[in-house]
Parts: structure tokens; sequence; C-alpha cells
């Protein structure tokens, strides 16, 4: 079953009236009469994910349609001129993004490339007069984001990023149980997402542009994951990492894992690998019962468990058409996306201060 | 399926030839030629574990039988000297435990007393002369458990910590996956262990008799996992802890998450509570595959899972009886045991050192 507007996504989620609260920002919103105009989008970095899932996904949205692509690369440029017929004033390349501010055909720039571009994109899409939609994690320092933040803000347009599962029916469902406390107060939540990575040549392993290791780049759906099902901040963390392959692991940690102490009461136990199977879940452990997600972060196939036995297993969408799909909306009708550059920034000042213990051996304290 | 004998019960775990090797004394060894004498076991602490599971697992016991008790309630002595027959003499309270030394029935008595207990039964159980079956947590310091080492010793008698899981055939299965790396390198493991806890008044709560909270009790059970899992001792340890009812846990944790790092490169993540449900589980991630066992430390259904879609199911035993029953070959034999009193006060150190990392806020670092 696929999902090709916000309200039909609602409906399968069951969740239109349950007002679930994402990071403050999640209750439920009315919209303005809809419109015919959609949203153009350009993405900026056309690897895998602009590949195989980006551009796939635009096909199936409803709000916004796929009019351009920034690309240091002629060859792919080529390839998706023809594939998506993109006329050639849509093509970009990054030194001269500027000039899309003349260009209506494109409302949104989306952020696919390496985490320590992402600033320096976004930034000169915002100065562009574009609105952005930023891959996470959003960058690779507090900074960074900040200037993300900034400049969206001095341009008036709006800025998301890419947390794909805040759209997600069964991590919401998920949400809603912890939320309305359904086995009680959760406890304790497990969490952890990895793989073996492949290409030791590839960006993610380099510390310049990934800004580090797996928390970086799948760890931020466990801690994503610790915060949604709480809806806190972490007050406290502490961490351990691991590099059995001093080669490929020359610049990034291998493993990682960490705890998290939230302000409610509930604390969690987290990990993040390039070099292991089977991590991609999340427990939630209440007084009275329990409930799962395992596969919990993936693109498709999530579903889960409850203590009482019932299935969590709601239709599954097309994340990121529907990511796409609601900021267009938040665009078209003037409202605050629920994925905002303050939710990106959070989660890479937690990842930070993750490093800080992990380094010095201390637990930290966050703000 | 019931198993009555080492040797019925090495048949089905299909490990009689795998020559595991759990903290380095598991080494599949040879017996002596059976006898018909069986070793008598005295019950120190008629709680609900003498009560509801080891005088139960004594009657179907091969090599023990139970021929006395040790309690400091008349009433209790009553009861069970009318269902098991105990006769009068072989009947013993805390203050005149030394009189066993002239009983020839009673050959080993296991201690299951509360934690900060431990030493002083097991001493005046080795000075009298008889062989040491302890409950784990083994005390509630590393020094106390030297004492019970140094006791046994003296007095030329075996030692044994009640390690229950070690002759259970579906975690030996995962020690076996582990150490032939069926799935590859483990390089991380997960493992969770805890119950909402009933009574208020129990002496688990009280710091004294228990020394800590879940993580004496039921942490133990998943710090184990990771220890036999890897084969190796944890060189760094990190901790939080958590309580969310003050009135109860007013002098143990409620909740606490650990993390530990291994000389070999593995990582664990771990948690144990006495808030919550559903924890009762370890999972091994390897490079090319993981396994699990959940539940894996209750005292029966245990099961798993593997990456291949091969369920871990080996036959249930009465895993105290195995206990029994091996400590019996021990003495008959003249055999060491795979659970000596080393193995219960490593954890106790290691448990110290968890605790030590949650209070200061540091990465613990162990000889």
């Amino acid at each position: 079953m696929k999902i090709h507007t916000r309200r039909e996504f609602l409906k399968t989620t069951a969740l239109a009236a349950a007002s679930v609260s994402l990071a403050g920002s999640f209750a439920s919103r009315a919209r303005a009469a809809g419109t015919d105009r959609k949203i153009g989008f350009a993405l900026a970095g056309l690897g895998n994910l602009s590949t195989r899932q980006l551009a796939p996904a635009l096909q199936k949205t409803k709000y916004c349609r796929l009019t351009g692509i920034v690309t240091g690369h002629p060859a792919k440029a080529e390839q998706w001129k023809a594939q998506y017929q993109i006329p050639d004033r849509n093509i970009y390349n990054y030194d001269n993004m500027e000039q899309m501010a003349d260009n209506p055909d494109i409302d949104v720039v989306y952020v696919v490339t390496p985490n320590a571009l992402h600033a320096e994109h976004s930034i000169k899409a915002a100065k562009a007069g574009k609105h952005v939609l930023c891959e996470k994690p959003m960058e690779v320092s507090a900074e960074k984001c900040r200037q993300i933040i900034d400049a969206c803000q001095q341009a008036g347009r709006q800025l998301a990023i890419g947390y794909r599962l805040h759209f997600e029916p069964n991590n919401l469902e998920c949400i809603r149980l912890a939320r309305e406390k359904v086995f009680g107060d959760v406890k304790i939540i497990e969490a952890g997402f990895g793989f073996p990575i492949g290409d030791p040549t590839q960006w993610r392993l380099k510390r310049d542009l990934a800004g580090g290791g797996p928390l970086m780049d799948v760890g931020i759906y466990a801690l994503q994951a610790t915060r949604y099902l709480t809806g806190e901040e972490p007050v406290q963390v502490s961490a351990l990492t691991t590099v059995t392959d001093p080669v490929k692991f020359r610049e990034v940690e291998e493993s990682i894992v960490w705890q998290a102490k939230f302000p409610g009461g509930a604390i969690a136990f987290c990990s993040a690998t390039y070099g292991a199977q089977g991590l991609a879940q999340f427990t939630a452990h209440a007084q009275k019962g329990w409930f799962k997600l395992d596969p919990a972060f993936n693109y498709g196939g999530i579903r889960g468990l409850r203590s009482d036995k019932q299935e969590i297993h709601l239709p599954a969408i097309d994340q990121f058409a529907a990511e796409m799909d609601d900021f267009a909306q938040c665009i078209l009708n003037h409202e605050p996306t629920r994925v905002p550059g303050e939710e990106g920034l959070r989660d890479v000042k937690i990842m930070m201060a993750i490093y800080e213990a992990a380094r010095t051996g201390k637990t930290v304290n966050l703000a």
C-alpha cells in the first residue's frame, strides 16, 4: 500500500487524533485548503540516497516534483537529465548555486552531500532564496548547524532535517504507546543500528567529511529513538568506542556504545556499528510491559511486537515521499515543520557529547 | 524432557565433543568410574529459591540427596522435616553450624541466604569440613569473596558458585557459536535482565544485605553473558543508574545501564532493572551474522534465533539439578568445578567497578 497524501498517511496511522508530540513540534496541524502547485525540488548530491531513494520517492509525492539537480559530476548530470527530463537551466554544480536565485522552478534544495558539506550547500541554497531540506546528521559540529539555521532564518526560508522516521507509522505508533503510557512509564530503552561497512575508501570513513563514524551515520537513529520515545532530552551520557580493524577504521570509530539518562527517570543503552550485523531495533521496557520494533530504522519492512503479543505492523509508506510531501505542505501552508533545524542541532550536540564522553572517559552532563 | 545424568545432559546438548571453555575451566572432563554414593546436600536458607527450585531439583538429581537444612525459622524446619523426611539430627540453625563437623550425612552446604551473609555461612560450612556451593552473587565485596575462597582452601574443601547457566544447553550452544566464530568475530553484545520488583520490604532492596540493587541480583546474568560469550574479562566499564521511585528504592538503584570493553575488541551494552518488564535476553552481533537468546536467563523456556533463521532451542534441563549433579561429581571424582569461587570473585570485582563508574561518572579501568 502506497500513501500519496498526508491525509491518507494519517488515516493509515490512526494517529490523526492522537496529538502525538515529537520534540514539541508535532501536534496535528490544520492545513490550509490545498493548492495544485507542486513544490520544485532540486537534489544536491547524486549518490546512493538520491539515486535509489529520493528520486524514485519524488515520483510518488503529491505535492513535490523533481525539477533540478546539483552535482559536481557532468556524467551524472547527463544521466539524470535524460532519466528525469531535467532541463539544462535546472542543472547546477556547487560553484554556481547562487544562480538558482533566478530560477522559479526550484523551491527546495534537498542537501544530500557528505555531512561536513551540509552547511556550505545549505547556506548557498538559502542565500539563493530556496527552502532547505538537509539530510541528517545536520552537520559535523553544533556551530555549523547554527550557521545553517541562521542562514535560513535570514533568508526567510524554511529549514527541515531529513528525519524520515518522524513520518513512519510504526515508529509513530510506538511514540503513542510511550507517551500515552499504554504499558506504564517507559523505564529503559535499548536501541542499536549498524551494519558491516563495505568500500574502505568511502567518505563515511573519513573524519573530515563524516565528522565521526557509525554514531553520526546510523547511531543517530538510535539516539533519535530514545528522544522521540521519551519526548525528553538526555541530561547525561557516557560512551565507549572500539576499533578491531585499524586499517579500515583509521579515522573514525568502528563501534560505539553509549548510555543516556533522561530527566523523567528513563535510561537508555545504545549502540552503533560499522562492524557487525543485526542491529536495527529498539525496545522500550515499561512498568507493565514492553514494545519493540525490529527492524525499526530501515527504509521498509518495519514491524514490531508488544508484550501483550499484539503485533505492531502498520502499512508501509514511502518514508521519503512522506517526508518531502510534508515539507512541501509546510511551505505551501506557511506552517512549521515537525523536523526543524533545531532538532538537527540537538542531535549533533548530543553526539558531540557522546564523543566527548568516549574520549575523556567521563560522564558528560548536558545542559 | 528431564535430564537425570551428566551423560544424558551432555548428549542432549551435542556439546560433549565441543570442548567449549567457560572462563577457562570448562573443557570436557574424563570422569572416574561412577559410584553409588550420593552426595548429601544441606540447604542453608529456606526462601523461595530453596523451596521452589532447589529442593524439587534435588529430587531429580542422580548424585545428590537432600539430607539437611539450616534455617533460623523453627516453623520452616518443621515443615521441611515433614515434607522431605529430614531427621532432627540434620536440622541446624546459623548458630550451631559448627556441629555439622560430626555429621557424615552432609557433604555440601548450599548457601542460599541473602548476599551479605554468604561469607559468614560459607565459612562456617567450610570450617565444619563441608564443601560449599554458594549462590550468586558470591558476596557483596571482593574481600568477602576472598575470605570464602581462603576458608574453603584451608579446609581442603571444594567451592562452587551457583551459576546455573553454565549448565544450560542453549547458553552453551551460544558460547560455541561465539567461540567457534560461526558468524565471525562477535563485535557487540547486548544483554539485559530485570523485572518489576514486588514486596518493598524484601532484603533485595536493603543495601546491607544485598550489596546493591538489580545489578547484583539479575545484572550479574547479563554481565556473565558478556564474559562467557567473549571468553574474556572486561578492561573498561562505565555506567549510569536511575531511581524513579525513591520510596521503594531508598537504598539501591532501581535501574542500571553499563557498558564494557573487552581486550579482543568486543564491546557490550547492558542493563538491569527492578522497574521494568521484558529484559531477559542477550544478542551477539558478529561480522557475518548474529544470534540471540530471548529469554536467555530464565529457569526454563530458554530459546533463541540465529541470523540464518535457524532456531536455537535445545531441550530444556533442570538447571539446578545439573548444577548440583556436576558439583557432586566434582567432589566424587576430585575434579575442579567449572564455576569456582574465583569466577564468583571476578563478577563481584567487575560489579563493584560498575558501581564505582556510576558513582564517579568515570570510566573505570579493570586490571
